[in-house]
């Protein structure tokens, strides 16, 4: 089967490889159908972390299952299926707890060093996907073709907008801002709508995004940063802040903008990967008391909360989706993203 | 009027001041019959917070109104108040969010470049109020002597030990770990039990203060620290940590400890004024979801629902008082505190 697989910087392949075996009784086979590039995909791809050897990549993902191991219960072959961009189990403490990406049992996608045994990334025409019964969602039926980009969404970007809302506690009636406008913030807005906040404002630069910000439910538009963009959020909000800030980027800039831009006694959610040396300034935060909530999102645990209003159009997170390749051009599905002319892409193998 | 004045590391002073004069129709002439010295005190005292010149100090007192501006309304002669550890108008945006140490027009003890005003401290015999209307909390009676040093926890202590519980998200069932055995500490513990928590344990080494931990509510006792610390309280949890840890310090070692112990997607509420120059490790709160959340807490704003329990002897925290010293010696009150012969001092004028 064919797989993408990162070299190094700027340096992606479509890859003839083993196609997947069953490799224990909990494991199942799912033919992709449908793949993305995450933006987290282009810290490697940039060459911001470093990549020491080659190695499978890709964590978002839907499709059919094609095989299961003896000891799977709840996934049947014939499936469709939703899986988080990790493998978890649903039955250990850190899952019960709703926190599946601390499962005491599970991994990420690509991190071949586990088990023994091979890991498959997303971006892949197959993938074995562990624990199973814990890890997949099966879809009520196989969504029609209009469906499958808002159901891909539940692999990350919806879901960790969701988590970033959540963690800031926005609910209703908040005022929320959401710094960055990729797929992931872009989700946010919907998150926080449906939430119930009051008041969304996007900070965002791009006219396509801001337009689709609307769309979701953004109220306002601030196109400013820094020192400027947190003096237009105050004067926004009884010159304090707003009571959630939602921060989908991962840099000292964005962290930054967030917490000056929460007012006294409100939330960071902040979802997105840190990158960059510095750490949260305790300091501000004591005199201020805003707080920082979130982390890596668990998505798999959300994933039966948004897919009915996913597949009723309630919510229409696929519309981040503004560019689709097939499989075999996934560098340029990499290049689009990191080059600003996609905002999210999605793949077909 | 005799006030207290720090001068310099270990140079604690009761001096001849001049006597507080109304300058404001707002505020009020409070003569202080409880006053105390606060863990945060000995920062200054200690020489790890300098002092560039003499000032006034002590942030903790309660008393009885002598004299109040032709502006002030709720708050009358002869009345017995409750002074917060800052003043606020309890009017502003901020005060009106719960958040009343942001006042947008309040300030600190002793901090006397505000207004053009001198500003005093709370150990002494007097205090000059600013924002009386909102800063102070009228008792229904004059306290009985055996409910003073409660009522004085309401100053401080006890509304911060609840901020460290609410901020870290206690409620029913939960499990909680409080970091920090002073008066801070013993009082979270009084604050997590009062909101539900199924188990509380407190780190401490001092046979005393696990006395009053266990008689406040605490369930467990850990006495070691760091590494051993973390490993201990993991083991009381399902390996994973407390849904909810109370940071009652300061020190990196103590917020490192709390983090450490919290599981993942639980909550660290912080209370301790951050000391040293460790920020916040944002990669590892990142990685388990572990939040971190507080400050300065806003007692002001808990009075009201405190008072009550402290009254009827709902809850007890002026237990955290284990020495009570005339005002006159108020240098060996700080001695006492310094040398850890005593958790708390109570001052009378």
């Amino acid at each position: 089967m064919r797989a993408t697989v990162i070299h190094g910087e700027r340096d992606i392949r479509l890859e003839e490889v083993p196609h997947p075996q069953l490799s224990s009784g909990i494991d199942a086979i799912v033919r992709v159908t449908a793949a993305c590039v995450c933006g987290s995909d282009l810290w490697p791809y940039r060459g911001v972390t470093p990549t020491d050897r080659p190695h499978r990549i890709g964590h978002e993902f839907i499709g059919v299952v094609e095989e299961v191991g003896d000891q799977v219960s709840k996934i049947k072959v014939g499936d469709f299926v939703i899986a988080p961009f990790y493998d978890c189990d649903m039955t250990c403490a850190n899952c019960l707890n709703g926190v599946s990406t601390s499962c005491l049992h599970g991994g990420w996608w690509g991190q071949d060093d586990r088990e023994g045994a091979f890991a498959d990334g997303g971006q892949g025409e197959y993938v074995r996907v562990p624990h199973a019964d814990g890890t997949l969602v099966a879809t009520p039926s196989h969504p029609t073709p209009e469906q499958i980009p808002g159901v891909l969404t539940l692999s990350d970007v919806m879901g960790t907008g969701h988590h970033a809302a959540l963690s800031a506690g926005v609910t209703t009636g908040s005022t929320v801002v959401v710094v960055g406008d990729g797929a992931v913030g872009l989700c946010a807005i919907i998150a926080a709508k449906r939430l119930g906040a009051s008041r969304i404002v996007a900070m965002s630069r791009h006219a396509d995004r801001q337009a689709l910000a609307r769309d979701f439910g953004a109220t306002d538009i601030v196109e400013s940063r820094g020192d400027e963009g947190v003096a237009a959020i105050k004067a926004m909000f009884d010159g304090i802040g707003a009571d959630c800030v939602l921060e989908c980027v991962g840099t000292e800039e964005s962290m930054d903008q967030a917490i000056r831009s929460t007012r006294p006694g409100g939330m960071v959610g902040y979802v997105g990967v840190p990158n960059g040396g510095a750490e949260l300034p305790i300091r501000r935060l004591f005199n201020t008391n805003v707080g920082v909530n979130g982390g890596v999102a668990p998505v798999r645990n959300y994933i039966e909360e948004l897919l009915p209003e996913v597949l009723s159009g309630a919510i229409q997170p696929g519309k981040v989706f503004d560019l689709q390749l097939p499989l075999a051009e996934v560098a340029e599905a990499y290049a689009a993203m990191d080059e600003r002319r996609a905002t999210k892409v999605l793949l077909r193998p």
